[in-house]
């Protein structure tokens, strides 16, 4: 398992993106800050770099953050070996916490270090091959399962037609192929002649910046609206259906995603839109009853009263910078998840699909 | 009636902002494209200014736009009388609808010019001196009507807690007061402790720019978010009424306003939120029928792909930029003019205050 077999799957898969890499004992992430405007790479050799890079949103995606924080495992574990430390698995507990807290709400943060730190705890023999192995692992896991969301979801679009999506849940915020974006992808694999029209998504502009780029390096048609633009756009008959991803899915089917998301939803609803979710089961989160028990988190004003450096707002304004929302469970279509495509009542679907 | 009497009138209302002036044959606009980092005036000389101006948006806001038509027919005569044009009857109906042009959504505009031009033909004596006084009392009924609406509607406001507003429709939008900032302006002066939420509605940024600006010359509280945040921030109970302006409203309530509004609406009424509509009786237009009758203007992609003057998105980016949308009348809980607050069926309560 290396990464030259993740790149030909995507490769066969017709995804050109991908948003990280390993080699020779480093893990490397394509920097989003800069996108589209800059194509490049930040090597990470330590944890903090990996810690750093989470928190400053040089990777970004649920998903994506994910593989990272277990490549941060592999790096802060091979620092401990060489550093000689004798009690390396509290050394690993200490270092999970410290990853886990790089950002508080996708849950697939802490479900990857868990993992890891599992993984480790199991090892006999050579500790960092296997702590390796477990990152490639977990890699090469959300590539197939991104794939497969996409078959499933890709038979939900219409024939043809608009398909909107908000924030960047495609190749960048992956492993390399994308959640609601392959979802794109698969139904334009079965066929289905389909335009995306890309949220921009303030504050960060993911969709501008990362989704907008991502489908134009592998030529799927994609139109740029503001996000004020969504519901003209559907209540003018131009979106057959809205996918986004996600980044924690509670037990009862609430979905925190990023900020707008719930926007969305609540006008598909009033032009009868179908809402897809497009989310690995690593983002289902059993232990979390409902949206209401996720932590929201709110970054500095800065991001909003400036842009890449110039005020946009008055000196002294104040000012709300909530990062995610709260789409309710009764807005959800479906929740498209490599193990099926799940269906209201949630509380019942997803129990179904996420083991103890 | 001259400007110092319209600025005594403001000052009086508690309104320190004023975006227009008349002084020495000469017209002057705030320009409001570079607000709120430089406070920079642009001379208007002729009717081409204006014109400028409106397309340009040195000057926006549907109020607002039709009070400098009324100079700019002003300034067109004056230059009409000087060039000796003897027709100058003929001419005022060509630049009239040359203003017209200017831009399409905002009704008052063409009421306007068009009130200019009937002041025009009933003239008898001196015809510049006719015309100025129509313009004056255009802009000084305007910011009577904003006060009478910010006393109407100020009632309908809750005692305390968040308003949420999209663009700008304050004094800056109008001939000084502000109709959806005007009732939150009128809710102030009834005592009621307020703080205003402005969306900071992309692509142009009128609220981060504009309402926060002038709130904070005013002293009001506002709080800054990203139009994205519109829905979180009225979930979680911030916000307990929805206050906007108008470009256009329909003869049976359909309201054309800034992109976004039908976003703002739609997420109003899933969280039984109230959703007000400000807007003087001349925004009212009882020969569209409703709103799929009104044009809505589309711009040019770049504004959508730039961000404060730097590129946001990858060259070659296919973008869609409507700048207005329909809020369908379902929505709106009532429409506060000078003449009173209408409620549903708007077919009547509107013919009932607009008249022949």
């Amino acid at each position: 398992m290396d990464v030259e077999h993740i790149r030909s799957i995507l490769h066969e898969a017709g995804s050109r993106v991908c948003p990280m890499s390993w080699a020779e004992g480093r893990f490397s992430l394509l920097d989003q800050r800069v996108l589209p405007h800059e194509v490049k790479w930040l090597p990470c050799q330590t944890m903090s770099d990996v810690k750093n890079a989470i928190s400053s949103m040089v990777v970004r995606g649920a998903p994506a953050i994910g593989i990272t924080a277990a490549f941060g495992m592999v790096l802060a574990l091979k620092d401990g070996i060489e550093r000689g430390i004798g009690e390396i698995h509290d050394y690993m507990h200490t270092v999970a916490d410290s990853l886990k807290s790089a950002r508080p709400t996708a849950v697939n943060l802490a479900w990857a270090v868990d993992r890891m730190k599992a993984a480790i705890s199991r090892a006999r023999g050579d500790l960092f091959q296997t702590a390796l192995n477990e990152a490639m692992a977990i890699w090469e896991e959300d590539v197939q399962a991104n794939i497969k969301i996409g078959l499933l979801g890709g038979e939900l679009l219409p024939e043809d037609g608009g398909i909107l999506t908000h924030c960047n849940a495609g190749a960048l915020a992956t492993g390399g192929y994308g959640t609601a974006l392959g979802v794109v992808r698969g139904g334009i694999g079965l066929g289905k002649s389909l335009t995306v029209f890309a949220d921009e998504t303030r504050p960060w502009l993911q969709g501008a910046r990362l989704t907008v780029w991502e489908l134009m390096q592998d030529d799927i048609p994609v139109v740029l609206n503001v996000d004020n633009a969504s519901g003209y756009l559907m209540s003018n008959g131009k979106i057959g259906a809205v996918v986004v991803g996600a980044d924690r899915i509670a037990a009862n089917g609430d979905v925190a995603n990023k900020i707008g998301t719930y926007n969305v939803a609540v006008i598909a609803r009033a032009n009868a839109i179908p809402f897809y979710v497009a989310a690995p089961v690593s983002t289902l989160d059993k232990h979390t009853p409902s949206g209401r028990d996720i932590p929201i988190e709110e970054r500095e004003a800065a991001e909003i009263t400036s842009f890449a450096g110039m005020e946009t707002a008055p000196e002294g304004t104040e000012a709300i910078n909530p990062v995610f929302d709260i789409t309710p469970w009764e807005y959800v279509t479906a929740i498209i998840t490599e193990k099926g495509v799940l269906k209201p009542p949630y509380d019942s679907s997803i129990a179904a699909v996420v083991s103890e």
